[in-house]
């Protein structure tokens, strides 16, 4: 028997994101601004978001129309399939049924447009002229790049130093879409000159990124900051996946028991889970969700659930999630997107509500079940991908160590076809264990800032 | 307005291929033994193919069913989409519409899985073990080793020197998929050795390498040889893009004026134009149809329609095609797909017959071509693909030039996402114009073997 489809049709494309945030058991805990320690506010955060992604990032409504100048371009490559893995299953003699939604057939071959067409396209209706953002990995700030050409915007990317040199791929990749890439932490902001004043050597990270293009952002006009992953508007975006995930599953009869995904700012775990969440909530379902993350960079697992700044120099309004401190710089291992010292707000908020379970592996664990799915189904996965993939084989054979059936969703939320000098340096032995030492996390847990909440 | 998808259920999925040698105005040449002079026989060549694939390269029937196992992984990624190219005609400021067949999207990133799953289906069902074959840009070594993995062959690829070199990050992929990779020229075998003597630095060929993979596949009884391109079975294999496009053109209520693919050994132009052809044979309607090669290996445009040998150690069939002689060694290009020294005798054919026109493009026009394309559509297409970009936009600014609307389809047959490099090479200006003169096209064709056909 072979791996089987479920395709919608077009006019099935959502018309809707899901907002989550109407149907919390308890609401999110507050933004707050790191002066005041008082919740922020739409103005506050004008000055560096346009102003309809602001309306989402606070808004409590269910549905959120999307409009249709994006549906348009949605639908370029959605709906995305909805696959059943058999062959895996087969391979893994596993009595779980396995599902896995694939996002990997995007422009940019990653989840990650789903969100850059949106943020592109209400900038432009704003009058914005330039957006920065920052990029791991580099499937954001490629993704990004895409829309702000078919948008007509410039694009500029702080790519953290360490994927600006591992991945000169991805930066030719943006830059063939006309962005411009500066290795962060760079000397053309004053935070990346600060960095580099302490640690000359510096191999960058997310939170740095973030401060510069956040800088650049605040005192230019026309100039607007963009994120791919933990603001509540860009897990929003997401949700497509999970919504037509629920409709493929009525194609197929059938319905997830677990629901899987990797987390590095919770995007396209929040992409496929929370559409399913709702389900939870409403006491119609009973859903098992697991959020994967890199040992490595264990936010979930060891990190703690507290205030504190989105970027290292402490430009950002303090968010309420698990955080390994803003000053935490997570060793270069490739899966370049798992590698934020925080999570999204409200994948934090769900954790500790016990709704969604966090796992850490090892990305040499990855790595090998990457391959075996490759082997299995064809597609190779994105370093990231493959913790999910990971997750998901560790409960289809624990369903055959403990001899039930049970049914596996996972989001594969990329192609690895950027990441072959990983896989070259994986298939050659030469990737490490990089795992911490609850000593190092508890001295990057010592810099949180001190919160009256 | 966007530009805008046209999609098949996945039951229009064709049910069989569509075989052009019934509908030919007049018969394919036959292939001569090298020895006798006379016709091959299905007998002299069952040592190297699968009977299954043999009886389809003789075959006059106009229909070949599709295995059901073989339409099954299909699935996976067909049918693919038919764009039309909304925000190119824009860009262009041309009347004419352009509409493209885009086979990015199987798990190989190309057209190439079309033909690979069929022949590695056929050879498993025989009962062989191993197949063996060669790889330029190794797309089509990739797509063997995918459809190899999952029908439990070993594949032996003899990898192009060259891309060897330029590519490591092609061969990751195949040796992921459990392939083992070679660069040809090799000291495994005989063809290879005597190739190192006379030239120790051979950057290697498609003919070399074919050399090396059917000698390996001639030796062992339970090995048979596989190609990506030019034979008649395989350019059958890849009918089923013009089968759903036909289709899917029925879907938008348009009918192409021109059809443009990009040609190496003809396999991805076979199979957008021959399904089409059929209409012109039958006079019902009148297509220009456009075969795009590089200026830097100029088969269609200089070579010789002549009986020449498939690879350099002479040890095919004499086959009459367009050729630039046996032992031309093409350059580096990137567009390593189109480096063959001939082309696929049924394309041979039918410019020879009049039916389709060759053009060849500077890859330096391809790769501009290819970034105004991926900035207006997203989708960044690989080098081989640029040339039929180039030729599409070479075809639409004709249209503006003579005020009249056209409808042009081309094929894009696989994403860039593994030719960064050449993509940096190009932006930096390091890639050059390669052109061939007449006298050292003369002299490679000095070595044609002498034929009483």
């Amino acid at each position: 028997m072979d791996s089987v489809k479920y395709l919608l049709n077009e006019n099935q494309l959502p018309t809707a994101w899901y907002n989550i945030q109407a149907d919390l058991p308890q609401p999110l805990p507050a933004v707050l601004h790191p002066g005041t320690q008082q919740p922020v506010t739409f103005e506050d955060m004008r000055p560096l978001f346009a102003d309809a992604l602001l309306e989402q990032e606070f808004s409590t409504e269910r549905w959120i129309p999307i409009p249709d100048p994006v549906r348009d371009i949605y639908r370029q490559w959605r709906p995305t399939p909805l696959y059943r893995a058999r062959r895996l299953e087969k391979a893994l003699d596993t009595p779980a049924k396995i599902y896995y939604k694939y996002e990997g057939l995007s422009p940019a071959g990653s989840h990650k447009p789903n969100t850059a067409f949106p943020q592109a396209y209400y900038n432009a209706q704003q009058g914005v002229k330039r957006l920065t953002t920052e990029t791991g990995a580099g499937q954001w700030g490629s993704s990004l790049a895409i829309a702000g050409v078919m948008f007509n915007l410039e694009i500029l990317v702080y790519m953290v130093k360490v994927s600006y040199q591992q991945k000169p791929y991805r930066r030719a990749l943006m830059e063939a879409y006309n962005a411009r890439v500066v290795a962060s932490p760079s000397t053309e902001t004053a935070a990346g000159r600060q960095i580099l004043a302490q640690s000359p050597d510096s191999s960058g990270s997310l939170g740095i990124a973030i401060s510069e293009a956040v800088e650049v952002a605040a005192q230019a006009e026309d100039t607007k900051y963009t994120l791919g992953s933990v603001l509540n508007h860009v897990l929003l975006h997401q949700t497509v996946i999970g919504l037509e995930a629920i409709a493929q599953f009525d194609l197929a009869q059938d319905y997830p028991d677990i629901i899987v995904g990797c987390t590095g700012g919770g995007s396209n775990f929040a992409g496929i889970a929370f559409p399913f969440m709702q389900h939870t909530f409403s006491g119609d379902k009973t859903i098992e969700f697991i959020a994967v993350e890199p040992v490595s960079c264990p936010t979930l697992t060891q990190g703690k659930y507290a205030y504190d700044f989105g970027d290292t120099a402490q430009m950002t309004p303090l968010i309420k999630m698990h955080t390994l401190g803003h000053s935490f710089v997570p060793p270069g291992i490739h899966a370049g997107g798992l590698r934020y010292h925080g999570m999204g707000p409200l994948v934090s908020h769900l954790v500790n509500l016990d709704y969604v379970k966090p796992l850490a592996y090892d990305q040499l664990d990855c790595f090998a079940a990457g391959l075996t799915f490759a082997k299995a189904e064809g597609i190779l996965p994105a370093p990231e991908a493959n913790h999910a993939v990971q997750g998901a084989i560790a409960q289809a054979l624990r369903c055959k160590a403990e001899g039930v059936s049970k049914t596996i969703l996972f989001n594969l939320c990329g192609h690895g076809h950027f990441d072959m000098q990983a896989y070259i340096d994986y298939q050659a032995g030469k990737l490490q264990t990089s795992e911490y030492s609850p000593e190092e996390v508890a001295m990057a847990l010592a810099g949180l800032p001190s919160v009256n909440h």
